[in-house]
């Protein structure tokens, strides 16, 4: 088993486990900053460690550029970026469904352009599988067919059934891959639920993933802020906490469940009370980047004029490397100069914030007091 | 006395000295990456602070943006980038006479157009004095007039006349403005000598200046990359030496020597060699993003294909933070994505490498070595 629950919430659905992975275990749950290609932005590896205790990249683009040839030679990408916390790749399928790269699929794999060359490309579900060994992080993710969320329910209802084709032959392969490897040393694979915001598609989905025995149990396609509902937020949190109860009736309970693409502070610790375990997402550093800083009394927009002269830290409570050595003046004025210095010291504190949250979060599901903490950040985001 | 030589070498005349400042001393010579905008590009202020003992920013810009009213409320632009070594500022008169900004000039100022705005401004030579004593740096340069390199004999003799007129302008307006401060906390003016490649203009700037009593001299409008003879290295490098020379020999001998905008490692050494203490350049952070890289064995340019699969350090005598860290292939693959991490740790090891060669230069010429130092690192360089 490489998943134990180690506390149950009393009143949510909120719980604390140990997932095991080849580079060691990971308390759950916890946030993944994205680090795409091998790298965050403008946060070195080593700094990551420090405010993370995983990251994901993703396997297609670092496939295009360096190369699995030059990971591989590496013996993977914790070597190759030296991070020694614990690495998921994605597929990638997130981008090849991309509208300018999007050509077609079928139950073999997926036609898309290069994005570097232009040239169009056929990718397996097994190639995937394939390059994501050779990357060799601790997790991989099968190969989903992202549904593009313009589409009709008949064609999101296509998606399905392509995404659990391929997650059979992904598990088929990944397995034959993994054959030789100890135990101990193995690569784990998640697979991912698709079905947009219908109830019956999501349903469906995880009900035949779950026959097969994943290590992981993802959500996919609904949190991304590029999805169907990114303005009209109230709705879109209630269709997210829809699809994730669905997906956590029916997939099992001692697998890890990962949401794929949350990043906001709030709906995270939402996610967390309906029994999620994992997130990713590139929007604290994103945010940071644009000015929104996470602070432990809510978001602020640093550039606005009112920081002008504050010389406090940008969170007076937060003892992250930023505010301990920076005003929220300067900060300002790094980020309105477009300074990379700038970028780099917000994106390191929203980072830190995650990791704060995470840890208060776990406290205080051990202390079955999440759903007071939940409440109160909610006053206080709101 | 804020300047006293330490050591003299026996065979060149290279030189240890201490310079004392309102932050504390500071040994020569030393080289200072900029930091124009109170920030050098992708390193903090504490990275920084780890590789070099001193940095110059840019008073004239500063001013435009966050505005000397920001910086004067954190007492200085020491703590407001909170930067603990030794700080200089430039009055920024490169920038108002570049090409795009400069109207005109007389003996009170500067006409120049905001590069924000548009708008026009007259700055007087006064004024600048008042901007850098706001900003609070623990070296000041005079305004002066930099002549753009294709003026003819008469308009850079012109530029010369008006240089030595601010100059004395400068040190009137400088000392009424710290008269009631403290001997030790004073902040120091340096000027700045002009003349082009003109010998007989370089000395007669330079007897000029000396007659006042400067706490340094800079040698101006020389070593800078947009400077004349940027193509035509040995002749460029020839015209430099000789107006070190003319500078030196007029120049007060108990007073540090500011090569201002050399950043090349060789012509360092050789100025050094000639008596200079003191250098600043963007010339090592700017080459690191392009992916030029400063190594004990020369310099490499690391976007070249044969790093590609190249495993070991950028230099493997260097013991920096990105050496000791990352392999050449991931430098070089980050680069190429353009990645803000790339530009980081190329950044960092060339300025620890600029660190390493002073540190080097200076434990020769206490061991009255130095000659043979040059001599290694221009073979290596060549």
């Amino acid at each position: 088993m490489s998943f134990t629950i180690t506390h149950k919430d009393k009143h949510t659905k909120a719980r604390i486990g140990i997932l095991k992975t080849k580079s060691g275990d990971i308390e759950t749950p916890f946030f993944m900053p994205v680090a795409t290609k091998a790298t965050a932005k403008y946060i070195n590896s080593k700094k990551l460690q420090e405010i993370t205790p995983a990251i994901i990249s993703n396997a297609f683009l670092l496939s295009l550029r360096p190369g699995v040839e030059i990971i591989r030679r590496f013996k993977g990408i914790k070597k190759f970026m030296n991070y020694k916390g614990i690495t998921f790749t994605d597929s990638g399928g997130f981008q090849m469904y991309s509208d300018y790269l999007y050509i077609t699929s079928n139950e073999k794999g997926v036609y898309f352009r290069n994005p570097i060359s232009g040239e169009k490309i056929f990718m397996t579900s097994g190639e995937n599988m394939k390059l994501q060994q050779d990357i060799n992080a601790d997790v991989a993710m099968c190969l989903d067919s992202m549904p593009i969320y313009k589409n009709s329910k008949e064609e999101i209802k296509k998606a399905v059934e392509l995404t659990i084709n391929w997650a059979e032959k992904c598990k088929k392969e990944h397995d034959r891959l993994q054959e030789n490897i100890m135990k101990n040393k193995k690569q784990l694979l998640f697979c991912i639920s698709q079905g947009g915001i219908y109830k019956d598609l999501r349903e469906y989905c995880i009900k035949e993933l779950a026959k097969l025995n994943f290590d992981g149990y993802a959500i996919g396609g609904i949190a991304l802020p590029e999805a169907l509902y990114g303005k009209e937020m109230e709705k879109a949190k209630k269709l997210e906490q829809q699809s994730i109860k669905i997906h956590k009736k029916f997939s099992p309970e001692n697998k890890p469940c990962y949401l794929m693409g949350e990043g906001n502070p709030i709906w995270l610790l939402e996610a967390i009370a309906l029994g999620v375990d994992c997130f990713d997402s590139r929007y604290p550093t994103q945010s940071a980047r644009r000015g929104t800083i996470f602070t432990k009394n809510g978001k602020i927009k640093i550039l606005n004029k009112k920081y002008e002269y504050d010389k406090t830290p940008i969170d007076k409570k937060c003892d992250c490397f930023t505010c301990k050595n920076y005003s929220r003046t300067y900060v300002r004025f790094l980020l309105r100069e477009n300074e990379p210095v700038g970028k780099e010291l917000a994106s390191y504190h929203n980072l830190y914030f995650m990791k704060w949250l995470i840890e208060e979060a776990k406290k205080h599901i051990k202390k079955n007091t999440f759903i007071e903490f939940l409440e109160k950040m909610k006053k206080t985001y709101k």
